[in-house]
């Protein structure tokens, strides 16, 4: 089956179209999509990056009015805005990596998405950070407990360089061999270079 | 015929794309693109934003090679990186501002672009502005004389805050009814929208 990396941060409003969308992707595609976490925060940071400030009115409100239309477009709600940007990137995304070693990172990505643009619960934060560990029938101490561990942190930190020395700078961001495809309205371009349909 | 106003600034780098495909794409859907010139760079100034900066060495890199595979979608070249930014914008837009009112806009948009990006000739700077005029039939010391009134000054700043508040924060941007589309990724969406297929 054809692999195409999907390198997200929990944290990423766009990113939730590439979340709800992931599953019928697949499987129209006849792709995988490899999570790929890590803190596009932390890149930004160092290319003094603010995607959505205040001071940016417009193209903060155009964000919003932009995911609502191409969500009615897929066919799911987005009840937009949502909180943002999140108190505890990193707790949700330390998650995520954690999800991927024990194989639940799929599960817990639809469900944490869906309370945070759907029921207006933020990512990382509770109730949805533990509503959502127990609806995919984890024990949320225990998890929570696990993602302090350094092994968890040094991973994240590894991925976030991993991410960065291939030239990402942004969430969602999918990889096809060496090119890099931003935004979850390239994901069907990135799907069409690993077909080799188009190729240069 | 269905209208879809066509906010742009040349020296947008995206707004080639959009350029190029203009004329096809009017004739595929039927539709209008009224041409509205304004400058991006004020907009963005007033924002503190700075799209492409060296510093951001990832995002600009990543932009040139996603024209670059765009165009290649398209069916036209697209010999990046270009000289950006331009040294001579508001030259560049103030020419379009006359066009628009003398009706040679559309003609001195492609052959800029052209120029810019398959030649490598900085647009509102020579030879590219003496060339292209004289492509399409103008005489340049006329021209760029008519463009040092202060009627066109007052009209370009007049369109740019029209734009403004629109909520236009980028180029190129397509205007339906209220709705605001931003980027050449998005004519389509734009052109559903005017036709009814989508509302929201």
């Amino acid at each position: 089956m054809q692999e195409i990396e999907f390198w997200f941060s929990i944290g990423s409003t766009y990113t939730y179209l590439t979340v709800l969308r992931m599953d019928q992707i697949q499987r129209d595609h006849g792709i995988e999509l490899k999570l790929r976490p890590f803190s596009v925060r932390n890149i930004m940071r160092q290319m003094d990056n603010v995607p959505f400030p205040p001071s940016k009115k417009s193209k903060v409100d155009y964000m919003w009015r932009d995911i609502e239309r191409r969500s009615i477009r897929y066919g799911f709600p987005a009840k937009v805005p949502v909180p943002y940007p999140l108190k505890e990137f990193d707790l949700a995304n330390k998650l995520a990596i954690l999800g991927v070693q024990e194989g639940w990172c799929a599960e817990y990505l639809k469900k944490t998405y869906v309370a945070w643009f759907q029921n207006g619960q933020e990512a990382g934060s509770n109730p949805n950070v533990t509503e959502t560990l127990v609806s995919i029938g984890l024990d949320p101490n225990e998890t929570l407990e696990k993602i302090e561990r350094s092994a968890i942190q040094d991973q994240y930190e590894k991925q976030t360089e991993i991410a960065k020395n291939k030239g990402i700078f942004g969430s969602p961001s999918f990889i096809v061999g060496d090119e890099v495809f931003w935004g979850d309205d390239r994901l069907e371009n990135a799907i069409e270079w690993s077909s080799g349909i188009i190729e240069a």
